[in-house]
């Protein structure tokens, strides 16, 4: 009879204080058989109440991670079958567990640390009506595999877009994924040997950082300024440890919202020309823009540097696609992984998108959409800047704003403290490759001005809801 | 400019020809500077017009794979960026590029050697009336990334499908993907390291070889019998290489179509257990299945064993739904590489499902697709016998039979042969982990009473149709 290790954790304080314990004691800690922090002294330290910390402990005890000693205390288990924990490295779960709550649909807190956009805002009418019109008119997009490239017809509505952004391509040279981060994965799995040297931006897209993690890539951090990377530093560490690849979030960075310049990204691209780096470029916040900025894909021809673009964030989260351009030799290897991996992308989702660009009921969801995305962006900085918070660079757009409160040095603080008034947050560590507390945090403007979100940052060391 | 390596070959033949030339001796041979063979010779060798092979080459040419001296032939070129290529081990080619032409929507070819059920076997009505229920009555299911683990209605109905097999286990330890070669991929780069010693049935399911070459394992191979694996030389190899790892597809197994016996399913497991091997029973045609023999999932408890179930195979390769089954703490492991690579699978392709599960359609679905499937197999079987084709082993159902002609050593000549024909076949030796040629092939029974497929069935060394 199997235990119950993978129930849901209800409460978010509870969440809060597992994940506390699982990677603060027992994944990084002293091992099989430490002692750990009693209840009152948990109970103190993280400003919980005691039965959410019994209610931690307990659900650690019916995963198999802790056993207790009546008497004596909590202790860390040994674990069964300890050769599997080896293969995946331990630090992995320092940007994962605590986050996947967030997707859990029974999880009512207030999404302001989230990567997405609210449900309510979602509009429903031109996507419906594109998925009947799929259903009613392609048995091949309700039953069949996608070709290994990806539908024609969207891959040259893609083609068209791009060309919008200054960047020429082939509709031949666009593989279309489910999704950004699957275009990241299969360009991880096949450019990315295990122990090769990466450069990643700091802070950065913690999901990224997490499958180099997978992949046992050694990452290299370049701080991110509000220009772009540090180019200084970029050139001390091109040197220094000699990276094959590069991944860069050109417009509205994840999480500090700031969008590449032109002579940053002239001089990026002289440096990998230079050190013969190949660089990703993520921007799959793309349509979030309302008048296009430069790409390095624009500047460079798309022959170092590789696209990656997505519809997940702007369309549905659920009906997801994503795209990769770049030379046609990557494509054509790309096109093996993808086959080999996954067979093919969800066709269905790539029909639907395809009608929706070509009625032009995409653009129109957008512009409403950048419209709207405007007026939060100006609300949350307001709210912010009233409250004292401070704000790494005023974004020009997009989800993110990156922002810490000068009174609060931990942002695994600030989370724990918003968990008890209903709001989920993620720490600004898992957007760091090392992995430490840090004061900074990421909001997403789309639910800040929540009356929660507001009452928390206007007063967020308030613990008590 | 891009130039257009990357566009399909347009007839089959053209196909075959650059695939033997790409991976007989591009790929595999002397390297760059080599002579190739002439167009006279290939054109004697493989039975081809020599307009065929001048078009071969010229794709060849444009992919920048061959150069040509005018007078003095074809040459392999030197590559650019020769770092690329050792980051896929080469042997992956032989696997993959000549059956993804399958997947392409303009192959007007009888997919004779496919792994999928014919276009016009599909039922539209019951999926046409899920999808539109979905769409009116889940804004989630439209919008919303699918939770961690997936839709939880629809884990719930796989669990009570599970314990109609035999398998108990719990809502919380299935895991949906999409599909099952996403779920195997899931499995494989969670359990296994570049280096590490797995145990393989030969022959066996083609993109599981190239998903563990990708990941570099070290592939040992026991020989697949009519009833399981070979126990006897199983023993010696566990002894022999002591993997950690085997995959074996107990029903209907790809490509022989047979089925594991109970006493070779006892024995299995206690040479498992001898040798503390995991198993993954890969069981993606259990819905093809009328009566339920047994599974080692079902007699292990998934202790060791891990279960992979799929229902893109029978309800659409485009709603893709597949999952594994496993121990708890296998389960949470395997969330976070799902989440990493691919941020959820598709949610409305699980809504989708989870209504015709609920509804009864996809049960009487299943019900007259198995009616229809046992015909064609019956029919297919006379067909082969009649004809003097050697049968591996007559199977109970599903859709594969394991078939060799007695004249013909060659199933690449087979191949040809049908591509002159309008017949697409696959190859035996994709099955097989050393990628020899033999002359076993697989015969999907729903395409083998079609007209052509009679005709070359009955006459396979006439390639000339």
């Amino acid at each position: 009879m199997p235990h119950d290790a993978d129930l849901p954790v209800s409460r978010p304080q509870t969440t809060y204080v597992v994940e506390h314990l699982r990677t603060g004691f027992i994944e990084n800690g002293a091992g099989a058989g430490s002692r750990l922090p009693s209840i009152r002294r948990l109970t103190r330290e993280l400003a919980v109440g005691r039965n959410t910390v019994i209610e931690a402990y307990e659900h650690l005890v019916a995963e198999g991670l802790v056993h207790s000693r009546p008497g004596a205390g909590f202790f860390v288990a040994e674990r069964a079958r300890s050769g599997q924990e080896d293969t995946i490295p331990v630090s992995l779960a320092d940007v994962t567990s605590e986050n996947w709550r967030l997707f859990e649909q029974d999880d009512t807190r207030l999404k302001l640390g989230c990567g997405w956009l609210p449900d309510d805002w979602r509009e429903i009418d031109d996507l419906a009506h594109a998925i009947r019109s799929v259903t009613r008119q392609s048995r091949a997009g309700v039953f069949d595999y996608s070709p290994p490239l990806g539908t024609p017809a969207l891959r040259t509505l893609i083609q068209q877009r791009l060309r919008r952004l200054g960047i020429e391509t082939h509709a031949n040279q666009i593989l279309l994924t489910g999704g950004g981060s699957h275009a990241l994965d299969l360009l991880v799995r096949l450019l990315i040997r295990p122990g090769d040297t990466v450069l990643v931006e700091s802070p950065g897209y913690y999901n990224l950082l997490g499958l180099l993690r997978l992949q046992r890539a050694n990452i290299i951090a370049v701080p991110r300024r509000a220009d772009g990377p540090d180019i200084e530093r970029l050139e001390a560490l091109l040197l220094e440890h000699r990276p094959s690849l590069m991944f860069i979030n050109s417009v509205f960075q994840n999480p500090t919202g700031t969008s590449l310049s032109a002579p940053i990204a002239h001089r990026l691209l002289r440096l990998a020309e230079r050190h013969d780096v190949r660089i990703i470029e993520d921007d799959i916040y793309a349509d979030f823009q309302n008048t296009p900025s430069v790409r390095l894909s624009e500047l460079d021809g798309l022959d170092r540097v590789i696209y990656v673009g997505s519809f997940s964030k702007s369309l549905s989260c659920s009906l997801r696609v994503g795209f990769i351009s770049g030379q046609p030799e990557l494509i054509r290897r790309l096109v093996d992984v993808k086959m080999l991996t996954s067979i093919s992308a969800p066709h269905f989702a790539e029909q639907v998108l395809a009608t929706m660009l070509q009625n032009g009921s995409y653009r129109r969801m957008m512009e409403r959409l950048r419209v709207r995305l405007a007026r939060q962006m100006s609300a949350t900085l307001a709210l912010l800047r009233k409250a004292g918070w401070q704000i790494f660079d005023a974004p020009a757009g997009g989800l993110f704003v990156w922002t810490r409160h000068p009174d609060i040095e931990s942002s695994q603080r600030l989370v724990a403290h918003a968990a008890t008034r209903g709001i989920a947050l993620s720490p600004g560590r898992v957007f760091l490759p090392e992995a430490r507390d840090t004061p900074w945090l990421r909001i997403n403007v789309a639910y800040a001005t929540d009356a929660r979100a507001r009452r928390f940052l206007a007063d967020p060391a308030n613990d008590r809801a």
